[in-house]
């Protein structure tokens, strides 16, 4: 997607070869790129949450195993690297899936083989990264083209959670592909974005690509959403997902449950938008199955941001000594909240018979919890 | 209640017969009390929300008519200044309420008799409204009492949202006062705390009132009470409420509504704490009546809390520019998804019949928005 009229990916090969990232941690303040010349860099990198993004992890760590093997292509450096990488944020699936699709094709090659499979490799999961979420926006589309036709001449109202964005992938995202691929082609959209606290995602990141493609939006505190579908003013609801499971239950960042509630309790359409890695159907209760990452309290009693002298400063909001040791990062969706999945492989229901007809009985790789 | 140990009121007369307040725009990080010596000072404490909560402002501003009465008792002083603190919180009805209630009592009074009867009215209108608060805590301590039947030696998790404590009222809060009641005769109570973004009165105001008292809790983002309820982590909910209408609709703090939706999925019991004055009879459907105060965007964009060197710093929290002009800072839920109205007459359900019969056909003095 672009910003400031220039098209940008999260992730790239620069001019020197070398792998450069986002550094999102900045953001929305401050846009900055951060090379990662080695395998430590690049653990600090997930670890620190420069990038994030189920999907975006999966390519950055990828990637790290090329950077790895241009150092010291042997057996032993190809699995260290994978061990190092795989403890950065240990409950991110798709990181271990990222990082073992890899091993599993560069182990087999002789070591002079390897950087230049492993560059090509990443280079492909990250184009088929893309190609997903464009597939899946398409699918999306349709249902906004599908309102745009029912209330002609008027915004389109969409309300997003979080950041499923372009930032959690290479590029388009997985909820925002649908909306950019609308707005490019000059359909009114408007995105109410939930600011998504306690990591302020939607403030942060997606009001942020939003607002550098040109997307209209509004950022809205995540208390607002259902008196806005009360009063008619949201005309579907589109979310990412960590994980789904193979009834059709969601998980996604904090608060997304509720909103999906309130789009029931007002007949809004609440549609998932789902990469096909990211089924898991090893799962079926997602409430009872899925564990829940626990993070830290301090994400609920600090907060950052740019202070009056245009500096970031970080200040301490709750009461000194309240505690805030119970942050859940994520929350589950009942499948009968769901709408639609959105999936690269067309609209699926959320139900068991569904998924199973789209997705067949194989088990699929899948994606956890990365943001 | 108390604060380290201490007995206090929000608003009170001190040793020199002066009108003081805390002023909680500096909670939780600073304890400072204001004097407000005439009505100047009345009309910005109000207006600038030094004091807030729909009780509260109620009978601050019957003490803003008394001090005008000590400065000049004539017609003219008092109609003046009813006209000024009138103007401060427009969509406050309490406040309204509250001066025409003095006014009424003043007026056909010879001038000379007015600073004594002023004075003795706006302390009686702060103890009844400690004494209805107290009372209605009574009959929600009856139902913590049941819970705390049913799972001895356990600890009952409560879930409120924003700030209905004391710090709201003259003493005790509506939906805390049970919660305060509860504690006192040593039920094992914890709060959840919704932090209640955009304002954070939860984080800065609710969380701080219990913790000065001792009442255990734990401060959560908004978006986590869902997840608590679908893990059995609450018991019941008790929010406070600035309108009920006839047919039992409730009209509080933004965000509200989420929590009661889930609340209802869950089967965890969403009771609402409504002292008398704050039905509201003239109304029927709260969504499509009760008007919604738009507050500043300023609220979303910015935040305030302690700095590392210990000072009160605002910084930015959104992308600059990002538009932030919805800010609607309540909703309302529809009188289906509470389970029962907390008053100080006693539980009632909300419905239609059950209010009309517990509070007459007779219109009642009614409080909107003031928090």
């Amino acid at each position: 997607m672009k910003i400031q009229g220039h098209p940008w990916r999260t992730v790239w090969l620069n001019a020197d070869a070398q792998v450069e990232v986002i550094d999102q941690r900045f953001l929305p303040h401050e846009l900055i790129t951060a090379v990662l010349p080695d395998v430590a860099s690049f653990e600090r990198a997930i670890r620190e949450m420069w990038i994030r993004g189920a999907p975006l992890i999966g390519v950055v760590a990828a990637y790290g195993l090329a950077v790895a093997m241009r150092h010291d292509s042997s057996d032993t450096s190809l699995l260290a690297a994978q061990r190092t990488l795989l403890a950065t944020r240990p409950t991110a699936v798709n990181l271990q899936w990222g990082l073992a699709r890899m091993v599993a094709d560069l182990l087999p090659r002789p070591p002079q083989d390897r950087v230049q499979a492993a560059f090509a490799l990443a280079a492909h999961m990250a184009d088929e990264d893309v190609s997903m979420n464009h597939q899946l926006g398409l699918h999306g589309l349709a249902l906004i083209r599908e309102v745009a036709r029912r209330k002609p001449g008027q915004r389109i109202h969409i309300l997003t959670h979080c950041n499923a964005g372009w930032l959690a992938t290479v590029d388009w995202g997985t909820a925002t592909s649908a909306i950019y691929q609308a707005y490019n082609e000059g359909i009114g959209v408007h995105v109410w974005v939930d600011e998504t606290r306690p990591r302020n995602q939607g403030a942060s990141l997606t009001a942020w690509e939003l607002g550098q493609h040109g997307v209209p939006h509004t950022l809205i505190v995540d208390n607002a959403g259902g008196h806005l579908m009360q009063h008619g003013q949201v005309d579907m609801c589109i979310v990412g997902t960590d994980r789904v499971t193979a009834r059709g239950d969601v998980c996604n960042k904090i608060g997304t449950y509720l909103k999906a509630l309130a789009a029931h309790d007002n007949n809004v359409p609440f549609y998932v938008a789902m990469p096909s890695p990211t089924l898991d159907l090893s799962v079926h209760d997602g409430v009872r199955e899925i564990p829940i990452e626990d993070r830290a309290g301090e994400e609920i009693s600090h907060m950052t941001g740019l202070d009056a002298h245009g500096y970031l400063s970080t200040v301490q909001i709750s009461p000194t000594g309240t505690p805030t040791n119970t942050n859940p990062g994520f929350d589950v969706t009942p499948a009968r909240l769901v709408t639609a999945l959105i999936t690269d492989r067309g609209l699926c229901a959320a139900t068991p018979a569904a998924i199973a007809a789209l997705f067949g009985p194989q088990p699929q790789p899948h994606f956890a919890s990365a943001d």
